[in-house]
């Protein structure tokens, strides 16, 4: 039962499903296991009771993010631009503020000018972080050698700006400031860009949303990439020599000339090797864990706050969930709201039972939106934590001293393993983008050696 | 082909047999499930060209690690003296000092009062950290937002004073003052009941030695064991549910009530779960990464620093060996030197070719004691992370972040899941002696439950 290709793909996630379709345009042979009986990986639309398409994992395209727009075009999947207009909303010593522009604190000169200065000044270092190699960074030890909460009490005087800055990583990596290395955040700021771009909606990288819904790249390439995608196929071990690989995969076996693994790190270390890894790849899986998320959606026969004159944004200190998003299709029916329960909410909230995690999550929309928001016609969640084969989302970060020690372990062929996934991307790293990237770079790699 | 038992054990480190053990003790009937071809874990002794046996991993025990005394006591395995006679080296800026007693720095007074102010200061916040639940101690979320390197950088003015805790937490923990969080080092502290015990040789942690090497004591239980010891049987599969636990392993099911997970967190993250583990657990087993660490025997024909009245043991600042101690065997014949290549030296030195390696080691035993100390008749090596189901050593350690948010799912038994491994210990936690008290502690819990 062994069939033979010339590239064997794990992951039909966006890394794998690129990688595959440019080896194929190539004119290579591809087989593509994937775990679960769906495509996609970190990306996931399900209909509502309505059939309203709901993202539960990825959703956003922004200006740059140039390879997923290239990849949606190519297979017919349009996108609409997200709602922005009107007030956004900060809720804050427990009321809700309504304020116009990107920051919350235009009204508080002090905290906006900290805040200011430390955007300035995480810009500035990212600007020296080298996408292609974080660890030379003439800084890079120091960077490595502390948490961003460090750094945060360190540089930023004003609490409400060190708390603003604590969300805004929180809803860019789903951890805590103090889960993560300084390093690592600059490389991912410098990899966005900068941080205005990654907070931004128009301009940023939560302008845009998928018709349909972002799933369907993956459901898209996978379809025209055809009887090639084997789905309920777990990659248990994976042998691999001179002479080639043979994946073992749910009772398949698939022989390659060369292997793409295209999924996180730390999924990575869980399957078998034989040989086994040498030691330093094998000590990096261990290092590199999932950011911790539930993304929630709760839907209404209308987009009540438009009406109101409010965006449908919040930022909260308080609560479950601390950021929502009006995530409404584009035409606005349902009315669908977006919260993100991330990093230590999301750890302690997937803990309590449902019943109360509900109660929580509707406290927190009505704290925002009043009582209306508390009463939705349907409320959907999902944590990725519990997804056997994500172990989390939105993507995996670096504790300190990782980039320094383990960094060039990230990408580095071990004979003929390739390593993809959004984590070893240089642009966009963590988002979709950064998957298409790493996949295309890994397909480019398996081409140049055959 | 499925056997059926009361408790299956997967793991045959000291942490399971010793789960074993007690549990037979108490009437019931074992399984252990050992993935490699021998027992003993992260203790391995093989003997030397001449027969010497050698310690390539755990060789230690000191004063208050009475659970492990016991085990050895109830196999017959004795004990005897460290040798620690004579002046301690300490190679600085080029060259070899002499001094002694155990610190180095008595001859600089500033460095010796910022030396003992940090440990007074280590100490006490160490006292003050909860063992069963460190997360609870008051000041768990200061302590675990930092790593021990920015807790250096704040509060040890003198740079000699900061390298040398730096080198006492490389050798207790295999990982850099920047890979750690402040919280966990503390906890280790205090799991060991101070610094003092973890550094010393007599009245410390190095005090003595297993005549035969610690290994025996492994061997020796899993011959009482007897057939129910199974070795090269790696667990693959746990299904779990309300009545009862399947080990799927190399071929072999095995059915029992319960199952104790003798291995290391990152270990048990490698397991497959049906059903899959909450997200909370499989968060945690990405986020406890094993120790990076290179154990080298150089053996001679006698301990020839001895008769220049050098104890063997030498602390250094520079190359890939920093620890050396005298580890020859009690009657002396052979001489032996055991160095540890601990942390980044390890995580460098390992993806070196073996002959750089060599010349690296020898070039510090001759710093450090003279030319004949370079001329070995026998060099032996042994990189734990390369070991597929150790993944490093000594065990496992927390980074910033992961006890505040993690530290509840360490022990909590998931069903019929039982969580042992020193790393779950609450004394003497990375040490021989925390696994014998985890793998009790499971046991009782089992024992509880039925």
């Amino acid at each position: 039962m062994t069939a033979a290709t010339d590239v064997v793909v794990i992951g039909a996630g966006l890394a794998g499903l690129a990688a595959a379709s440019r080896l194929v345009d190539a004119g290579a042979e591809v087989v593509v296991l994937e775990a679960r009986e769906r495509v996609g990986g970190r990306t996931l639309t399900l209909p509502a009771a309505d059939g309203t398409p709901i993202d539960h994992g990825g959703q956003w395209i922004g200006p740059t993010q140039d390879r997923i727009a290239a990849l949606a075009d190519r297979v017919g999947v349009t996108t609409y631009a997200s709602y922005e207009h009107g007030l956004n909303t900060e809720f804050r010593d427990g009321r809700a503020h309504r304020f116009d522009g990107q920051l919350p604190d235009g009204s508080d000169p002090v905290s906006a000018v900290a805040m200011g200065q430390a955007i300035r000044e995480l810009d500035a270092m990212a600007a020296r972080v080298p996408l292609e190699a974080p660890w030379t960074a003439a800084d890079a030890l120091v960077w490595d050698s502390q948490t961003v909460e460090t750094w945060l009490q360190d540089r930023v005087s004003a609490e409400r700006a060190r708390n603003w800055l604590r969300a805004v990583i929180r809803g860019t990596l789903a951890a805590e400031a103090r889960d993560l290395s300084l390093l690592h955040t600059l490389f991912v700021i410098r990899s966005a860009g900068g941080i205005a771009p990654l907070i931004a909606t128009a301009g940023g990288a939560q302008e845009r949303r998928f018709h349909g819904g972002a799933q369907t790249i993956s459901i898209r390439l996978a379809e025209s990439l055809g009887e090639r995608v084997v789905l309920g196929a777990p990659a248990e071990v994976v042998r691999h020599g001179e002479s080639g690989v043979v994946v073992e995969a749910g009772g398949r076996a698939v022989a390659a000339g060369r292997a793409i693994l295209a999924v996180p790190p730390a999924i990575a270390g869980r399957i078998g090797y034989r040989p086994a890894m040498p030691g330093w790849r094998n000590q990096l899986t261990q290092r590199v864990p999932m950011g911790s998320v539930i993304k929630v959606h709760a839907l209404y026969d209308e987009p009540f706050w438009r009406r109101e004159g409010l965006s449908g944004l919040a930022v909260s200190d308080n609560g479950p969930v601390r950021i929502v998003y009006d995530n409404s299709p584009e035409d606005g029916s349902p009315g669908v709201l977006v919260g993100f329960i991330e990093g230590q909410q999301a750890r302690t909230w997937a803990r309590r039972n449902r019943a109360d995690r509900r109660a929580g999550i509707l406290a927190c929309l009505t704290d925002y939106f009043g009582e209306r928001a508390g009463r939705p016609r349907e409320l959907l969640e999902r944590s990725w934590a519990d997804e056997e084969y994500s172990g989390g989302c939105y993507a995996g970060y670096f504790p300190p001293g990782v980039w320094t020690s383990f960094g060039q372990a990230l990408r580095e062929p071990i004979g003929r393993l390739h390593w993809a996934g959004t984590e070893t991307a240089t642009v966009w790293t963590s988002y979709m983008e950064g998957a298409v990237q790493s996949g295309e770079r890994a397909a480019d790699e398996v081409l140049a050696a055959s």
